[in-house]
């Protein structure tokens, strides 16, 4: 189904003034066609209405994998997406005898595809349609910002419940900070099957030293398999289901890309904040980032430690980990950007650019004046008590907090709210929300130790101790005999013995006795008398309150950031992009090399070559020795159609000047002709701060060549079944 | 003086036919009018006879300081150099109060330039004379090695009493390992006086993190001034003495280089050892590297722990821990080049092809056949007892040695020549050298420390206790109470203990006392009874004999290395370099970037933006506040008449393919006008390998900018005087 036409004021935004810098932006599919005299500057011979058909060729062909972005390549369900994109996958099938994680994974049959378990889900938006005016109609100036909050959650839930009546999964998603909304929908296939995996001294060549970083030899790529029910409907997985048939799938290009070649990168990034106000980046910089920081790099030594202990914690600790890792150093290159790099800088001026635009007409002033001062006191007002509300946060989950405490909190809060009509329940706890709860308690028993849980826990313990005394988390002083007063070597014992009592009594983490738990009452659960339980029930009132200030002060920025963004709109002219929220964007730029420090240059491209240079066979650097002999082989003289003739060798990583960021992973990254010529799965260190603030000169982002990952299924796996549904033959 | 033609055998081995590689070589300034197809092509449009008029411009610039090349660059006897060449003079002049390794040093008035302290030499190539057929007249092929050796000793004795008659410097040097010999005479000129040195924050800005390394940003310049007796000759420091004149100095280009322009390397490269047999590299790579890598890192670490503990210390053993540092480097870089890098493996190939080539003529077998063979078993031989003379001649002095142990040997030596004829002398001890031994004795004062003397010469007793039964140092083992059988322990209390005795006895730290000693005879320097004077005497008897071997050998090489030569010349044809040798040379080539490992270039120039890139202002990155503040001013609009228009900033460091090496450093850097454009520096690491084996692709020589030069002069330090003189006039 063609997807409605953009809302014309949407449109007039555009202007086509700002084409200059108009390699900035994850474009809506629909904002294409407007970029139809860059694209040809670029070279683009096809027609740029196509990227507006989300159903046609090639948008069809694409999917989230929720976190990550892919693409099927065959007719048959097949799957293309990073190599860390399946890592839930390959931990979901791993045993410390035969650990994924680390040898890869090549179902040679296709009865050997295995199951990435509950809760995976490949998803293709089939329609999106702009919903703002309906909203609007609802939207009084006279509301309270706390009942705004619910006239807008309210007018969701309607919308999401009427799309998603035809099984689909449907989305009401706001764009320019609630300027716009949309409504996507996606038909969601739940039964995916793990087809290919490189060993990790390939899928992760490089590992946490590379990562962010150029020159860069990681073949990040791997296969999954969509399964249906043989109906051909999306089903739960089962032995009866058959691979899914797309209408649209990419044909994997055996000729990669080149230096200069146009290449568009299509996926779900997950979130920028490049229209954020300066108060909200100062707030990112003098507090966030320096906080998760400090905290990814204690959290990192805890679970360092533990993972010395054994095997078997050491797989369940690989995810938590390489997600700590990546993001600490995505977040130190941030915070460098903003202050040594000048990005902080830059932002005021801008802020005030606007403010003086703003001040520049009494008409403006009378229309914006107030939304600036009002976020920035909103954002005041918050700052008081985040470091109080971000360990409160922290408590229920995240890959920093206690998966069972987060466990807890769910059957306690999903108790509370069950009793309500659905359309009073909390979204999360919507009925539609059910099974994904299930699946996701289901999913994290592979993920769950009671040591880690517990260390992990001690740490945020820890922090709450340390909280002012204005500012304290009364539930949890209560509960484990704290208070403000205490030294941290009394607060430890105190936290300790608790921690003690929680983990002795606790029957939660038996995976069949928690799932169990779903769908009892509060007073079953209270009778339980299980000791996370009883946590959790005390944490409830809490959360309950901080809640209730969250949705009064979320009802005050729908009233007030679609003013901010007007205005900001307004005055920057031509066409803007919307800030990437996790829906599916179209973004191109070129093949590209750039300067980094003074007297460095990094190459558009790397090779084979660059493997065998960073090669120890230790840590970071252990190529297999299959790949190191199919590399001699090439070497001696054995042929292969994935050389390329200019570097007289297979490439392997290439730059590009594409905008993309963190959920852009996985992405096809098509060549002119609409072929996937490689997969998106990093940026350079220098662009991490594009989220906040795009540099068009020094922003690249790192894709892996399709002649890589082709030289690698047939020289070092031959993986011959795979290269035969890829069109390739076997050699 | 024009200088002797070559001979025509030399011109002969030419045959003009290698030009393709003719990059690679430290010519000698009588070879390049042979290269003017060549220097032509790179768009040479000069005289390339002016090159080989060694009095002449731009040749009559160039002067050697020992271990650094320098040149005039005024008629007032000025002379450029870099800063890491100037080292001993600024320490020499330093005092805690008043440390100018760190805060650099600017002559404002002639009255400030500060004497360089006694030996310090600046020498100025005159005369240049083939005598190989003068030599070949007194050879007899039937001479015994040993004899053989006599005769060339007593022969250049000779040739160069007769030369230095006229008040020259000369000394006669053996080329291709003495298939070829000249005659080099040399004015030397000894008051050179400390004119103008940047801050260490700018000449050794990047330290020993990028030393070998590339981008670099190092402003590694300094001047010098000439001084001579008011008749205009060479003289000791006197305060009557008047600055030199010379008749030629090279113009300061206010243009610096840029990328893809030819320049030209004039100086005093070294030594190299690419025309070595396999097996010397082989000995190099296997016994001497790793050697020599594990002790300067043990002896670094002794003078690192040494310098923490007064800023007296941390001044005596800056050179010395600069200078192991870079070695350190060097050889690690050399190393690996010969074992990864496959430097090993092609010089073993070059080797086999030609044996195979000597062996394809019966002619060539009868003439050649023997050498190789002859040469390795003579190798051979001193392998076997290499580990005890290293450490024996270690012991003598040098970077990781005993500099009161080497006074006390030279004391002792110089008293055991004295009494013989002149002719008879060993070299170092005839008359000609008596000045340079005060000289050095009373120059090394400054850096002489008993703690750190004592630390360096228990490390080598240490090694010497170590030794294999079979190859002990005799009179160590005496003179300190040690056996093979003894445990590390035992070793090392006899040791400690020996040690209390020498150094409590010694007077030798005394700088008066050590000078007033040179010229007693055996006999009253036995009668002193210093322990240091005992042990050295009782080392004599070893030393003699060793060098009694070490004569034989020499021999032998006189007799082998010539045949194995000729071969080698004879079928690689074409013009060849000889191996550097400390004599003057003329190299040439571009301003290049070069591919570093794969998917990294680096770029032929760096500028000011990399020093505040890299500025942490502290350790090796610390610029001063004065330039920092200068390019501050730059940004924000200040002119300046060396910004490069293409870089939009000052350059401040480039790289070229010229072929360098250590002794190198310092060298003028002309561009095709014969200005001097800039000063060679350093090598990428990459290069380091090149005195084994040149690789034309990779090999890249460092030079800074003679923009960044007067940038500095002028910007930072206001050092108007010096450039006036340069012809810059003021700003």
């Amino acid at each position: 189904m063609r997807s409605a036409p953009l809302a014309l004021s949407f449109l007039l935004l555009a202007g086509l003034t700002g084409l200059a810098s108009a390699d900035e932006g994850m474009w809506m599919p629909q904002q294409i066609p407007a970029l139809a005299e860059r694209l040809r500057e670029l070279g683009f011979e096809g027609d740029p209405h196509a990227f507006a058909e989300l159903t046609g060729q090639p948008m069809g062909a694409l999917v989230s994998l929720g976190g990550c972005s892919a693409s099927f390549v065959s007719s048959q369900g097949l799957i293309v997406t990073n190599h860390h994109c399946v890592q839930s996958a390959l931990q979901y099938n791993s045993t410390p005898e035969r650990n994924l994680l680390v040898s890869g994974f090549v179902a040679r049959t296709p009865e050997d595809e295995l199951s990435n378990g509950p809760g995976a889900r490949v998803s293709v938006t089939t329609q999106v349609l702009e919903v703002t005016d309906d909203l609007m109609r609802r939207l009084s100036p006279n509301l309270t910002d706390r009942k705004r909050y619910d006239v807008v959650e309210l007018w969701t839930k309607e919308r999401t419940a009427a799309c998603e009546r035809d099984g689909s999964r449907c989305r009401i998603a706001s764009f320019f900070g609630g300027l716009k909304w949309f409504e996507i929908k996606q038909l969601e296939i739940a039964d995916v099957r793990l087809v290919y995996a490189p060993a990790k001294g390939i899928g992760n060549f490089g590992g946490e030293t590379d990562n962010w970083r150029w020159p860069r030899h990681t073949g990040d790529f791997s296969f999954y398999r969509a399964y249906v029910g043989p109906d051909g409907k999306a089903a739960p997985y089962s032995k009866n289901n058959v691979p899914y048939r797309p209408k649209h799938w990419l044909k994997v290009s055996p000729k990669g890309a080149g230096p200069g070649e146009l290449v568009f990168v299509l996926g779900y990034p997950g979130a920028t904040e490049r229209l954020q106000t300066y108060a909200q980046i100062e707030e990112l910089t003098a507090w966030q980032l320096p906080r998760s920081i400090r905290r990814s790099g204690e959290q990192l030594q805890i679970l360092g430690e533990l993972a010395q202990s054994s095997p078997e914690v050491a797989i369940k600790v690989e995810t938590r980990i390489r997600g700590l890792n990546n993001g600490l150093t995505k977040n130190r290159g941030v915070l460098e950007a903003l202050i040594q790099g000048g990005v902080l800088e830059d932002k005021m001026e801008r802020q005030r650019k606007l403010t003086a635009w703003i001040a520049a007409s009494p008409e403006r002033l009378a229309t914006y004046g107030d939304a600036l001062p009002a976020l920035a006191a909103l954002d005041t007002e918050a700052a008081k008590t985040s470091e109080r509300d971000a360990i409160f946060a922290g408590l229920r989950g995240g890959r920093g907090g206690s998966a069972i405490l987060g466990a807890a909190a769910t059957l306690i809060d999903s108790a509370a709210n069950r009793p309500k009509k659905d359309l009073d329940r909390e979204p999360e706890y919507q009925e539609r929300n059910w099974a994904r709860t299930r699946d996701s308690m289901d999913r994290s028993q592979r993920t769950l130790d009671p040591a880690v849980d517990r260390a992990l826990l001690r740490y945020q313990l820890q922090e709450a101790a340390r909280l002012a005394p204005t500012v304290r988390l009364v539930p949890i002083d209560k509960a484990v005999g704290l208070s403000p007063d205490m030294s941290a070597e009394a607060a430890g014992k105190a936290i300790d013995a608790y921690l003690d009592r929680l983990y002795a009594g606790t029957k939660l983490f038996d995976k069949d006795y928690r799932l169990a738990l779903l769908g009892k009452s509060p007073k079953e659960l209270s009778a339980i008398n299980d000791p996370f339980l009883n946590l959790a029930a005390e944490l409830l009132p809490l959360r309950d309150q901080l809640r209730e200030i969250s949705k009064a002060r979320q009802g005050a920025r729908y009233r007030l950031v679609p003013r901010y963004m007007t205005a900001l709109l307004e005055e920057s002219g031509g066409l803007v992009a919307p800030d990437a929220n996790g829906t599916l964007r179209v973004t191109f730029g070129r093949v590209l090399g750039v300067d980094s420090v003074d007297g460095l240059f990094y190459k558009p491209q790397t090779t084979l070559g660059g493997i065998v240079e960073k090669q120890t066979g230790q840590g970071d650097f252990a190529a297999p020795k299959l790949e190191l002999d199919a590399i001699a082989a090439l070497r001696a003289g054995r042929e292969t159609p994935y050389l390329d003739p200019a570097l007289h060798d297979v490439p392997v990583n290439f730059l590009s000047n594409v905008d993309t960021t963190g959920g852009s992973s996985g992405s096809a990254t098509l060549n002119a002709r609409g072929e996937l010529c490689g997969l998106l799965f990093d940026g350079t260190y220098d662009s991490v701060v594009a989220d906040i603030l795009y540099e068009p000169v020094r922003t690249r982002s790192i894709h892996v060549d399709s002649r890589y990952m082709l030289f690698v299924l047939s020289e070092v796996d031959a993986a011959t079944r795979i290269l035969e549904e890829l069109g390739q033959g076997a050699r």
